[in-house]
């Protein structure tokens, strides 16, 4: 009997949920749970959950928990600018960036590790986040990948320690995403072998490079490489920009280069992004980066890569690091925002249900939990699928295996996932503001000033868009080499033609997927939705019925003029994005169904496979009318998905702090006031001191309560009164 | 044949859309149009949109383009703070703010004049236009609508001419959207015939109130009235709680206030924000502003309305202006955002499509039309739903007909579109801001300022889920009276004691989208999802069959416990917010459809209608799993929707500038540099230059064409040669 009661209490307590958070230690402990019921082994798949490169990411992640590391909010553009110089500065000192480079230059050639490190630094602000990025991502980069191994001895040592903070100079005001078409000249000078680089125009500015408008003292300055009176593409050159001062600084622009402050920005403003423009600046012909071209004294160019298409592309290769690491560092600020949301919802009360006394916990509304749960559980399956995308990676530039076509889906697989996660982790802050009420708009609690920071990661390192196009356009070429006879070569090359905007072609991506999918749970039985194969067949499907159609749509490019065809191309973008969508739900949902193998635990495994349906279930629901449309579901199987995902909600809902918990982000990461446990301590004493005042007899007794007992005594007599005169 | 040629020329310059905007003078040229095609009259379309109250609109919009009004960027807290108060007092020197006050203290009893040009001020600064809002909209309206005329005369000139800043100290810390359950107690003491204010615990401070921090030196205080012991419920109280300095202004705390600052915030940060909390503060008596409840000298309390809970929601029924003039700035917001986004996106080129010479204009991108063009058709429905609601704000605190049943009237529609474009704001300026790329996130381009500034629109003045659920128990108690034998008495019943948050009952709502509905088309001609009957059809049939199918789910309720009642109502909480967002979707349709019958130039009446159709093809589109699975829509017709769509997208973009043009936002209100034709003059010079180097016989060729002749060379070679050897 007592194990009874105390269950039903615990029962109770959860259903303010807070007590799990200030009276009991979070991890493991979930009190609504009875005995018996399965529950998530919080402790052990938050380990899991660190992935492969455990020791590093805690490591990183306490590191993004130290105060020092922290944004301070309300400073102003330069204290927040030179807080964040500093700390980069400081994050050599702790050893915590080299770990990518090679070991002969003090780094550990650990690709993967170093980027699974370097997503966590989020936590603790994204602008030291992205100057870090900038610094060792972009600028010391493309000295490792472009340079030679003479160059990477010279010029990397500077670049690694930081006492040379770069730009890195490639995106234009007049070209973003089109690096091809950029309008910087590098004309080599055989007479001086000097390499003049120049700004022909305004529209030629780089423009929106961290380290440009105050600290970089060099720059890796991508130009049109003319030698000759040929232009050989876009090469990247190296080329000191300011005076470094006595101190170590930055000082005045040198000669021929000039430039502008970005100023202000929507966030991210500890970086000092900003303009760089250069009039007829003489670069020594030794600083061409020179791994993938040369030019020899008399202005002979040479390439071991003959396709000036394919050299573009190799060196735009190292690009894909920063969105790999955009992806997790989206996922981890998701992580943040619901965390916050769902502990605040677990403690904060509004409105009294049924119960005279007590209000309701804001995270036991129906539509709170429909707010938040399907969130978490995409969160999840975008977790799972960038622990894959990292082993890419790692494949890659490991060296393991890096060939044209591992390097080529690794590239698509980034541009799946960077745009889904960076556009996610917006909506999920922005939600998870909304949760939080008017709380939720003050900086003390952090949500906005996090959303506001990540807002930029949806257009750079590659425009969202832009990405997805390049994905859908992959998908089509795969497909037009597997079907030949369907949608002729003609077709595939006019879409590989379209897609030379990045190097996305000639591998079937599809086999990323396909390695998922044959892991999984092979059932295939019909009947249920919440069936894996089902939920596979349906998410795959669509993928497939998506490119053929648009590629069925697209035939008659082949026979067009180029206008037609891009006419034609044109009038299919819209669906051409949304299949690149559907293609990257179905990679999400795939790793996180081959995760679920990998858990031991019987109750969290349990619990993450209904996270999983979840997640398959509510993509679902998001496409239903496609599925109708083109008969995949009937209406009566579609009008049960909204239930099946109604149901899945309630029976997660209890598991909610558990799978936020699981995250392991603790109140030095999460530093928003509502999530401190204040909201508990506020709600405790406000239901004490009505307590109390029931116990004393003061209370006042309230005018409603007077007005509806006369009016029932009323009624009463009216009854007497009509009983009498009936008798 | 000139003409054919110059309208070709015309033609293509469009594509280039810039020259609308630069050389030539914008409203009312389109170049793109060749003679004969259909075209807005944009000065005349313009001139209508300004509404009913035109000319105080139009000032209040020149006071907006004002630079003193401007908010300046990069301001810290505090300059920011007190820029806007001194705008603030700007405003009533130039008599921007009195407009709805009584005549006889120097207003205009102009309640809806007023509105119009409140709305306004959101242009110049949304900091100047809530501060406004707490001043006249929140402080001075509570003494206006609440107090006896006594009360008026001698508290409302300083609230009017802000030399009493005030603050509206009505939400908690643990109360938000939940007025009714506020803690804060105002307890009558017959022997000094004062009211006793008293904060009893730290989750009633008052929070989140504007002129708190800093600036405020009385306020009205909500607080539950006791007297002789009964609670009568939340009452309004004036008090002063700073001291006024020598200048006039705020000094330290009166003896028994205190607070805090609430410090930073997401955004809205020229506004003071803060908490306040009551130690026993005296108030005297006459100072319960005494309109709905007085309290006699031996604590005897009256009250002209008998009901409590009615006298409580008529107590804040003033709080409605609020929601309306919500309603307008947000898509005020949504139009500055939109039509910096369609000016960049008609000079701005990115990647070159068919052609080799030119790059292509963002805006004649598919994907780029997809995103804005729909959002364009959204504001206009927006806008004028937003004049209705005007209208019926005016109707009723003009007291032309002011009745229970107006009011709740006005209240349900209110809460209606306010969630819609709060929401649809954050959206679309998000939308905008990533259209124009990294130049979007950059704060000299405005677009993250202003959705930073309206994210709170979203949740205060009404959470708009709360609002939403307010609507949706509205439109249940008006089914429930309409079928009372489906759903009998008890459930309607429930409903309304369900909607007791507000007041929003006991009228039939669907009154008003009725009255819109009878003026339109009457046509219903089956076959076309374009033709007007058809979507008026389809959209009302969804409203009424979510209402009769969300009251059947929820029809056990009234055999339930109140617990099980409850829970059943939590059930169903998603499906209620579904149903109240598909109403405020017919009563934009609605509002949109009666403008056009308005419309007097024939061109100007076929593009709307066009954007009309849009807007309800979206709509549908939005929806469309929902009409396939209720067999409203065969999957065949269903299939057409999202390609009429695309037709009517491609139909309206040659007239996308004219349509933002003539919402009237000049460069002093869109203060964005990428709108200013900044970026035109970048192509033009970009574009000459390339000219230039082409006519100089100087280009240098490109190793990509060089390869590409080589290789045709050789191929040709290859074939000679095979030919010579088969022969």
């Amino acid at each position: 009997m007592t194990t009874t009661s105390d269950r039903t209490t615990a029962r109770d307590t959860r259903g303010d949920g807070a007590a799990a958070s200030t009276s009991i230690p979070a991890a493991g402990v979930t009190p609504s749970m009875p005995a018996g019921e399965v529950r998530i082994d919080v402790a052990d798949l938050s380990h899991q959950l660190l992935g492969r490169w455990a020791d590093l990411r805690a490591k990183a992640r306490a590191t993004a928990g130290e105060e020092r590391f922290h944004r301070i909010e309300g400073l102003s553009l330069t204290e927040h600018r030179e807080r964040v110089m500093d700390q980069v500065k400081a994050l050599v000192e702790i050893g915590q960036v080299h770990r990518g480079f090679p070991t002969r230059l003090g780094g550990q050639d650990d690709a993967g590790g170093n980027l699974a490190g370097f997503e966590e630094l989020v936590a603790a602000d994204p602008s030291l986040q992205i100057k870090a990025g900038v610094q060792w991502g972009l600028f010391a980069s493309a000295i490792l990948h472009l340079g030679t191994p003479e160059q990477q001895d010279r010029l990397l040592p500077g670049a690694m320690d930081a006492s040379v903070p770069g730009a890195f100079a490639m995106t234009e005001t007049g070209h973003g995403s089109d690096v091809a078409s950029i309008a910087t000249t590098a004309t080599y000078d055989v007479a001086t072998q000097e390499f003049v680089v120049h700004t022909p125009f305004r529209g030629a500015w780089k423009d929106y490079l961290g380290n440009a408008a105050v600290n970089g003292t060099a720059a890796v300055i991508f130009a049109q490489l003319v030698t000759n009176g040929v232009n050989h593409g876009v090469h990247a050159f190296y080329a000191p920009i300011r005076e470094t001062t006595a101190d170590g600084g930055a000082g005045a622009f040198l000669p021929g280069v000039g430039g502008e402050d970005d100023g202000l920005k929507g966030g991210l403003n500890g970086i000092d992004n900003g303009r760089l423009h250069f009039t007829h600046v003489r670069v020594p012909r030794e600083n061409l980066l020179a791994r993938y071209g040369q030019v020899a004294e008399d202005g002979t160019y040479t390439s071991p890569i003959d396709s000036p298409g394919r050299r573009f592309f190799t060196m735009l290769g190292s690009l894909v690091q920063g969105r790999v690491s955009l992806d997790g560092a989206a996922i981890t600020a998701s992580k943040l925002g619901l965390a916050t949301a769902v502990t605040y919802g677990n403690q904060r009360r509004q409105f009294n249900g049924a119960s005279a006394v007590d209000e309701v916990v804001l995270l036991d509304y129906g539509t709170h939990q429909r707010r938040l749960l399907p969130r978490i559980a995409q969160t999840y399956a975008m977790h799972f699928a960038h622990d894959r995308l990292l082993d890419l990676f790692d494949t890659v530039f490991s060296g393991e295996n890096d060939t044209p076509e591992s390097r080529e889906d690794l590239e698509t697989m980034a541009a799946s996932l960077k745009p889904m996660s960076t556009w996610f982790a917006l909506d999920t802050l922005q939600e998870a503001r909304e949760a939080c009420g008017g709380a939720g708009f003050l900086t003390e609690n952090r949500l906005t000033s996090l959303r506001a920071d990540l807002d930029v990661y949806v257009t750079f390192e590659g425009d969202n868009t832009v990405l997805l196009q390049l994905v859908a356009k992959r998908l089509l070429a795969d497909y037009g080499k597997e079907f030949k006879d369907i949608t002729p070569g003609q077709m595939a090359r006019f879409v590989v033609e379209q897609a030379a905007d990045a190097a996305l072609h000639r591998t079937p991506l599809k086999r990323a997927a396909q390695t998922l999918a044959d892991v999984g749970d092979p059932r295939r039985a019909v009947g249920h939705l919440k069936d894996v194969g089902n939920q596979r067949d349906l998410l795959t499907d669509r993928v497939e019925t998506m490119v053929a159609d648009v590629a069925a749509a697209l035939r008659p490019a082949q026979k067009a003029t180029p206008e037609k065809a891009a006419e034609l191309f044109n009038e299919h973008q819209h669906e051409l994005i949304e299949m690149a969508k559907a293609h990257a739900d179905l990679l999400h949902w795939e790793a996180f169904t081959q995760a679920l193998d990998t858990i031991e635990d019987a109750g969290t495994r349990q619990v993450l496979t209904w996270v999983r349906d979840l997640f398959g279930l509510t993509t679902i629901e998001r496409n239903l009318a496609w599925y109708l449309i083109n008969g995949r579901l009937s209406a009566q199987r579609a009008r049960t998905v909204s239930g099946y995902v109604d149901r899945l909600v309630a029976r997660l809902r209890p598991h909610a702090q558990d799978l936020v918990d699981a995250w392991g982000y603790g109140p030095e990461h999460l530093r928003a006031k509502i999530a401190s446990g204040a909201e508990q301590v506020r709600q405790d004493e406000a239901r004490e001191y009505y307590r109390q005042l029931r116990a004393s007899g003061d209370e006042p007794v309230s005018e409603k309560s007077i007005k509806a007992r006369e009016k029932a005594a009323a009624k009463a007599a009216a009854r007497g009164g009509s009983k009498v005169a009936r008798r």
